[in-house]
């Protein structure tokens, strides 16, 4: 519990006071400001964890074959993403979708484009046994790292145990849990301050939420619905489906976070869209053609947008972009040997 | 000149100052503490370039498939190394050698493992280009980095004009030159503080530079000697024969520094041994069984070290692990746009 706390605490001091405790501005119920990221039971943050789970997380030889790490494809330098439209994995593989940023990813309740991965737990321990990704095998990873007194001893402080797969997953957990933007200029003008956004990104806000309706999706603190939808991008990948077997799930996806957009391009799970305005142009363009698409969701109406407001709808894009990082996520530890 | 008066000042601060004026010992000529960094008069250092640089040498846009960065391989969580035998390069194709540090590269003369380039400049123009590793062309990268408004702006402040292949060489050759480790406990015992090392480290030294001859190719504050020899892992790679076409440089490599050896294993340029210890029994058995080998170097004698030895001489090698490293080389940056 006092190891809890101590975590609890330093994420309280890293995120802007006003962010956790008061809300500013009358704001629509279902946007604002991020709150204290959520932390299960069954995973309680200590820094001896998230410690750990940063080296982890840095750690190329938790690869098959010792050349690529989570931060290979989830690069601090890009955002936590990679900059590709399709994530590129092992020995050259290019993956089905993009590597979607880890920034933020602590506060989604389903892991991964489809949604497959209930917990950040979960989702970790995905790529580093996929064959085109990390191609490696828990029983590999687990000899791997009980070879390494550094981190036989890491493992021992963080959870009284020898290297396990899950304790690395909930230990790289841990680290992302701590991997998060706060402080855009939208949550300080959300918070109180009038001069954190533009009058353009006022404007843009305004038609965010009114207008262009793409609150209707991309709505929570996280700007995005915890939902799956299909927006007519139409490139066969069965998305939901593939987990529900429902069809109203075909070529539906996880609603991605519009946090940080300004900085995780290129777009859409399949990397499609160089600029956030080519994303705009693209909603418009598909509510106005809904005959052309199947299963398209039903909240793909046209915004109807002026080149004005397009722009200024997309400069409130960019007052989603975090400016409060905690420093030590960048920073590539030395790994234990 | 005040920018490179900057750059050498700020140089100077990272620099313990014992280790730059004065040497408090009676050691070899050939050995001792780190002097400051050489740089050339055609690329003097600024800040400006050192900045630059670092955001190239961690950017994987310098790639072919935008997924290789010079940090890839030489990733500051494993020494600037990468841990592995042989080097992973584009789509997984392994290199022939050993990825060698950046650690301290700044005070070596030639580069890669035969001595092909002689800059650190020429250096980093050599894998963005070759097929197994980066896979880019120069115009690609210069097409890249020009359609990056961050890049351009920045190799403006830089270098006064737009990014070109030279001009990347040239920064990340800047930026190669903060990534020096000094302050070992080596140079702070050559400085005068005798509780620096163990006695078992002395002990170590002593046999490094007298009964052992260690010192004999692994001389320079760099405990290189910026020459070639062929130590016996006939592996057929004909090393610096391939550069100067004389048969007496075949199998023959450059020495590679000894500082941070701790730090970088696995060892030699084709990764053969896992541990210090292996080399040290590797150096006794060449030089037993002389016979076995063609071209061996004539410095290759007989250690005659007993156990007690073995371990002293290993523990000295410790001492060559830097505690003094601008913490700015490891800080993932973030990229321009």
């Amino acid at each position: 519990m006092t190891a809890r706390l101590i975590a609890a605490l330093a994420l309280a001091a890293a995120l802007p006071l006003g962010a956790q405790d008061r809300r500013g501005r009358d704001l629509p119920a279902f946007l604002g400001p991020l709150r204290r990221v959520p932390v299960p039971d069954e995973n309680p943050m200590t820094e001896a964890k998230v410690e750990l789970g940063r080296k982890l997380f840095y750690d190329p030889r938790l690869s098959g074959n010792g050349a690529l790490s989570c931060a290979s494809c989830h690069n601090p330098a890009l955002g936590f993403a990679d900059g590709l439209p399709k994530g590129i994995g092992f020995n050259g593989a290019v993956l089905g979708r993009g590597s979607p940023t880890v920034l933020n990813a602590a506060y989604q309740e389903t892991f991964f484009w489809d949604g497959r991965a209930p917990s950040l737990e979960e989702q970790a321990k995905g790529p580093i046994q996929s064959e085109k990704e990390m191609n490696n095998r828990p029983e590999k990873v687990e000899a791997t790292l009980r070879a390494i007194p550094g981190y036989v001893k890491l493992f021992q402080e963080a959870f009284g145990g020898e290297p396990t797969l899950d304790r690395v997953a909930q230990a790289i957990a841990s680290f992302e849990r701590t991997v998060v933007d706060l402080d855009s200029p939208f949550d300080r003008w959300a918070c109180g301050d009038e001069n954190a956004m533009t009058d353009a990104q006022k404007r843009g806000f305004e038609l965010f939420t009114g207008k262009a309706r793409c609150m209707v999706c991309h709505s929570s603190a996280t700007f995005a619905d915890k939902r799956f939808h299909n927006i007519g991008l139409d490139d066969g990948d069965p998305g939901r489906f593939a987990v529900t077997q429902d069809e109203k799930d075909r070529g539906a996806f996880r609603t991605a976070t519009v946090r940080n957009a300004a900085v995780t391009a290129p777009y859409m799970r399949n990397g499609r869209f160089k600029t956030l305005r080519e994303v705009i142009d693209h909603y418009e363009k598909v509510s106005n053609e809904k005959e052309k698409h199947s299963n398209l969701s039903i909240f793909m109406l046209p915004l109807k947008l002026d080149e004005e407001e397009k722009k200024d709808l997309e400069a409130f894009l960019h007052a989603l972009t975090g400016d409060k990082r905690d420093p030590r996520v960048n920073v590539v530890p030395e790994l234990p040997r």
